[in-house]
């Protein structure tokens, strides 16, 4: 066998795969003669990142330790050896002067370990009806539901700049864009509101899959359960879960709680990558709708002239990640048989890295938007161009001549070119010209296609007149931000 | 300019990029000299697939000619005579007599155009108020409202067919895995109803997202709203919503609804995924826990004695598409800009194909979960082996001899080597063996060794035991079917 | 045995899952008492796809029936017959006169049966040392190879439209942008070369993977390999292969050919995303920098004055399912045994999708660089605004005065902040102005700053300066349309 | 105007957006009155992951300092003074010994900063026509280079680990499975063999892509090249590459290299999970074919008999996120357009983690493969079973009795269920049994009945016979490891 040419006479002084290090794994090692291999230990490590899970680990281990105290499994002075050790473990972990052993693996056995260093034997009855499954399980539930409510509030604080900002400017005008093209005026409190609604629903979705997510899996052992009588309500209970979960393989087995996550940020990414993408084109030469302050403009090291709006360029490109990070979990998760595999613990960076970027670009947005400086001229100027008033004519043709709209199309559509060939707008087309395409116009057809009455007339609920918007921004406080 | 060598003296003979179609589009055309180019017309028509909306496309219309006869935006008469067209169209399209027409683009318009051809010129006035990109919003979201529930039921069927056989098989024991190594002994009902939480979780994140997505975008124009004096409210009823979104920006712009739904299902994929391989294996020579019926396996063309189980390795296989699916759409809505963009016109496929596919491998499942022959013998034996029942050892040194239980690891995994080292189970072993190791072991250890007597201890809530498992059965019934 | 409530007496007259389909199948069905199914068959036929692949299969049979009778393990007369049945089948599917069917499974099985209803029994002597699984995997390459083939002329097209126009437009002034803000002038030649190279190493990366995929699989057989005497050289020549693949497992279980079509056309498809937003924005009336014309342009149902990018706008969202069928592959093959699998049905799917999506996306964007109307002056004043020569005056400070680059940076940077207070351009700024900063600025300063000069001075090898984008058109002829 | 309210009076006590830093950027900040937003600086600092290319950055950096001398745009005193100053830096970033400052942003800055330093003024001569731009894109292909050279061989590495067992496995006879049933015998070395081959063009991509990236960005300055006489010729050979990039946009915009890296390693990944997969499975209990030893098995914390096969099952489960990567720079880059956008900046993560764990799963499978120890009479009986020598006797009717294949398979087919019926293997049932069949079965049948004589037989290329399989073996060492 080939394998058999390994040897533990060498000791490791590099990091080179094959050899071997010296001490079997004291949690795990009991059965095994030799220490596995460097390279095996460097693949499977893991506490260079999920040490992250400190403080959702040693809450899991005292509410653990309560219960075995309370049903008489373990002493109740163990329980409180084991509660004021973790305590302390916790107390130096958050001042920086706990050291994370790469020997030790993974988070659980560092504290665990730590523990026993500091309260003794008693620290060995902390895994009592326990395992590192139902554990991590545990865990990382905690670390999710805290990663929801985070953003929960960092989405709320966005919608809040945002509904700020509308209301101020219920009545600016900029052109409505489809195609990049202008098609009807809007007004920029419009636009911004379309943003709160979406923000909104990205929360619902968060406080949804919270609500899914806030079952314990605690108690479900390895996989099967266990014999001792432990209580799940009161664990599930100390953690703040609204219960225990009702399948023990499946507590330990299963990640979709990660993956809804995952996904609702995905989702939420997109949103910001298009406001993001906005603020890039409104802030260029080009449009000059929007100015960000130097707090959030960068500069250039050759070109000393430039103002980059490097935060919404980099709340864009983040959605590449939020995304990767989605399909890396699907990926591992796919095809997995029941219950735990080590593949499982490719779970975290994922959520971490989503975790700790969403938030950045959440409050990045959030700073982005209370900073930019609009430019209620350049919007309006905009939004004048282009014949953006056409479906005012032919809304006007409808209206007043009872023309079927595909007629009014028709004619609206040969009045652009007429005024189009003159390099003219249609409200400078003379009452002749309009007339000559459709003898029934009438003058005061004049008195809709002004930028401000189209924007005004657009009353219909949802739609984009100044007083809806005005409403609609009073709205969103009450229904977001209450 | 080297587009004016084009020509339409031509007539596209072949369908080949640069030759030209000789009509401008009827519904949009009018202020077009030229037709578009044939790549043009091949990139940019949707009706090959955006034909399956027809009847929502039909329903929403009919909703949309009500609601302006009640507001007297148009006459009764032209009304009604747009619902009988429509319904005439829909019968003709569902009896397969309907031809849709390249040239016409879209589902839209080959309605409207078949309209006008039966109901003449009242046909054009049903476009009043309302733009293509409202209508499409409004189709799409009734088309994703009727996927969910179809999946929701589906999801139901498999849970009841699982709960069937866990039912049946509350205490016929298999081998626990991690790791794909047995690790205890659990209950094959036990498994199934594993998967039947987790298809619970998928039905609650389909009816979350179903009433997150039932608000009607009908209304909102082009994307402002409008001047006409519509009432959204009536047509949000009419189509079975909620209440009618509250910005049309958004209403028009947001595909969300449709992100969610091909996340949600994605992660479904997961769990039938990891169903799916259990079968595969299962099924295998090497495992022989399950036996498919020919119903449920295929044969080999070239090795007689094949039989495939197909239908779980295709089930297993189109996760593939599932995830996929999702990727294309986050990739297409990031970074547009508000509002509608004809990039937005790729949020279809990727839906349909989600949604016919997702339906096949529930409906597979369902099928394969009722039709398997399960080898009891086999999951027993298999569950025997390999010392699954060390935990039960090591606890019972926690238990009756106080020992902290990572002492208790110790002895368990020196007694297993021992055992392993003489070829023998734990059961085997001798009390001298035993307590060589740990000298207050003491005769009674025995009675919690064998695989029946370690599944039956697993009490604790959502543990194995097979009373347990038949109580979790008759409860899923209860929170699942009814 | 739930499965055993199955029953035969019902004829499949409504398509739902359960119910069974009376005939076994013909050609793999002989063990077998019973029926697939129904919804195993639906999930299962290919046909509805893999018919795609008719004409490879056909290929590949006539080389497998040759080279039979060459080895003597079939006759010349059989061979003859097999021959000229399958080219008879190939005239008629290519004339349309080919009914596929349902339940002959897939295009083999439909191809075989046909043969044998015009041959009789010399067709059961074709699949002699052949398995569906050598046969899938060889159609498949050649479907591949062609795909790659197309797509390489597909692009040369493209690199051929682009080199033109950007001879054409050696000498335009556009400003190159960096952040969406401009930073130095450059020559819209300069800008269209770019992509041509970008196309370029797409096609040579389309060359690499052709060449790696150009093995042939025939001859593999199921997974093994075959006790007749068959002359794999034989039918790979025959096939346009450069040789046999050397490993019959390998042969039929890898589809890394399949997931680096995908992979290339992805890369691609980014580039070509990248060039349709520019396209996007070029074309928005705040940049105004290009037109389409009516061939590709599209209109609005609502806005008559709309003339949409929708082509370009495609092309961009198209990316989206180019990504994801390649997710999609990947996904699937992730983590299968060896060696078939019935999950690698799925392979065909994303390929074929990406195979005619990719080219319409190709050809789409070479007709609309050929369409394009350039408005050389709206490129000329956006290129001239926003101190974009603010590096020609720290060159030149560098240059002439030895200054260190920072401290040129520096200087420019007062000297862009002064300017930008006055509202004057850099060239506006008096030279008491300039010296008011750094006394040691001369008056020839000025010459270096107009954008027609800045552009002049970028010399360097691979700059923009219009002699070299001359040279670099001419040359991209020769490497890449030659 | 909102952004107005910031005041730079306080000091950043806590990391909370909103807050300001209190200096303007140093290398950039000339034309800025205040410093950027604490939120923005978080969301755009790099140093905490690009620091990684310090080695990358400075070797560009001496290349360009060079040049700059050899061009006479600075003085060889300078020069000098640079290299020196820079191969003190890299000295003490080797020795640990060098402080990355957050408050530098990136990894260009720091290193310049320090130059300054420790050489004074001379240091700001060094960025003359150069960019950030050209630079970071200059030391990510170097980054990008080496990562394919590592990769490359490890591989080869992989390869040698593989043919070895091979080679030692020649004639180790096993099941080949398809549909994860036993289809027909193989050998254990010709099962590997087929890895051989994937990795083989794994590595082929490898050195494709590497050729293809190998061209040097150095001298595209900014975007648009620059005016300074600078000689990219000469830092192209310095730094290794084949030649300068030939056009300056292209150079600084795109990174396709950096895709084709992680779609390369991505393909790789697949081959590597199945491998590992199969691993897996050939592990546990079911299957015993292989069993690792304690140099590359893990145990439980609760389980102490279990040996979990760790290693195999990260390998798998990192495809995920060696996907995951790839789909991030996709999205990231999709639709950006020229030139640098600081949404690039993303590009660098997700390499650096491809490239970190492709080796360890690499290595890991390296030492897998030489750990794992083989059951030969394990696989050699699950060879036997399941009529595995099916397709031999239908090949035998083919051949002796010249009957078309289809009928052959339908004769064996009946005979395996004859066997099955009566509980035996194929080479079990008697001639008369045969016989009733097919009267003209001869008894010299049953010398391809054998598995030993089935593997013998398949001889034709490429099979799987074991002189096929010692001369591949042998081959494969030529091709791939001199």
């Amino acid at each position: 066998m080939a394998g058999s040419k390994r040897t533990t006479k060498k000791t490791p002084v590099t990091k080179k795969s094959g050899t071997v290090n010296p001490p079997a794994n004291p949690m795990w090692g009991g059965q095994f003669a030799h220490a596995p291999a460097e390279i095996l230990s460097r693949i499977n490590n893991s506490i260079c990142f999920d040490q992250k899970l400190y403080r959702q680990d040693i809450q899991g281990s005292i509410a653990h330790a309560r219960m075995l105290a309370k049903q008489k499994i373990i002493t109740d002075g163990d329980a409180k050896a084991i509660v004021t050790g973790l305590k302390s473990i916790l107390a130096d972990i958050e001042a920086g002067k706990f050291t994370f052993r790469e020997a030790l693996e993974d988070i659980h056995m560092n504290i665990e370990s730590a523990l026993k260093d500091r309260i003794g034997s008693a620290a060995g009855r902390l895994h009592t009806a326990r395992s590192r499954n139902d554990q991590v399980a545990t865990d990382f539930r905690l670390y999710v539901r805290d990663a929801f409510d985070a953003l929960d509030n960092a989405l709320m604080a966005l919608q809040k700049s945002l509904i700020a900002r509308a209301d101020e400017h219920y009545n600016s005008i900029m052109p409505g864009f489809t195609h990049l093209q202008a098609a009807q005026p809007v007004t920029f409190g419009h636009h911004l509101l379309a943003y709160v609604e979406m923000f909104g629903r990205d929360r619902s979705r968060v406080q949804d899959a919270r609500k899914r997510l806030n079952e314990s899996p605690l108690g479900a052992a390895a996989l099967a359960g266990t014999s001792f009588p432990i209580d799940r309500e009161f664990t599930s209970k100390e953690l703040g879960f609204d219960r225990p979960m009702a399948n023990s393989l499946d507590a330990v087995s299963d990640r979709d709680f990660a993956l809804e996550y995952l996904s609702v940020v995905a989702i939420c990414a997109v949103h910001l990558s298009r406001l993001a993408e906005e603020m890039v084109s409104w802030s260029s030469a080009q449009f000059g709708f929007i100015r960000f302050s130097d707090a959030f403009s960068t500069g250039s090291s050759i070109m000393p002239q430039k103002r980059n709006p490097d935060a919404a360029e980099l709340v864009r490109g983040k959605s590449g990640r939020l995304f990767g990070n989605l399909v890396s979990l699907l990926t591992t998760m796919k095809a997995l048989p029941l219950a735990y595999n080590k593949d499982m613990q490719e779970d975290k960076e994922p959520v971490f890295d989503t975790a700790s970027n969403i938030m950045l670009c959440v409050q990045a947005m959030t700073g982005m938007v209370a900073d930019m400086a609009v430019s209620k001229s350049a919007m309006l100027n905009a939004a004048g161009v282009a014949y953006a008033n056409a479906t005012d004519l032919a809304d006007w043709l409808v209206r007043e001549l009872k023309m079927p709209f595909r007629d009014a199309h028709h004619i609206t559509a040969k009045l652009v070119k007429i005024a189009s060939g003159k390099s003219k707008s249609l409200e400078q087309l003379s009452l002749a010209d309009m007339q000559s395409v459709e003898s029934r116009i009438r003058k005061d057809v004049y008195s809709v296609l002004s930028v401000a009455d189209s924007v005004k007339s657009r009353k219909s609920y949802g739609g984009t007149a100044p007083d809806n918007v005005k409403k609609a921004a009073a709205n969103a406080k009450k229904r977001f931000l209450s």
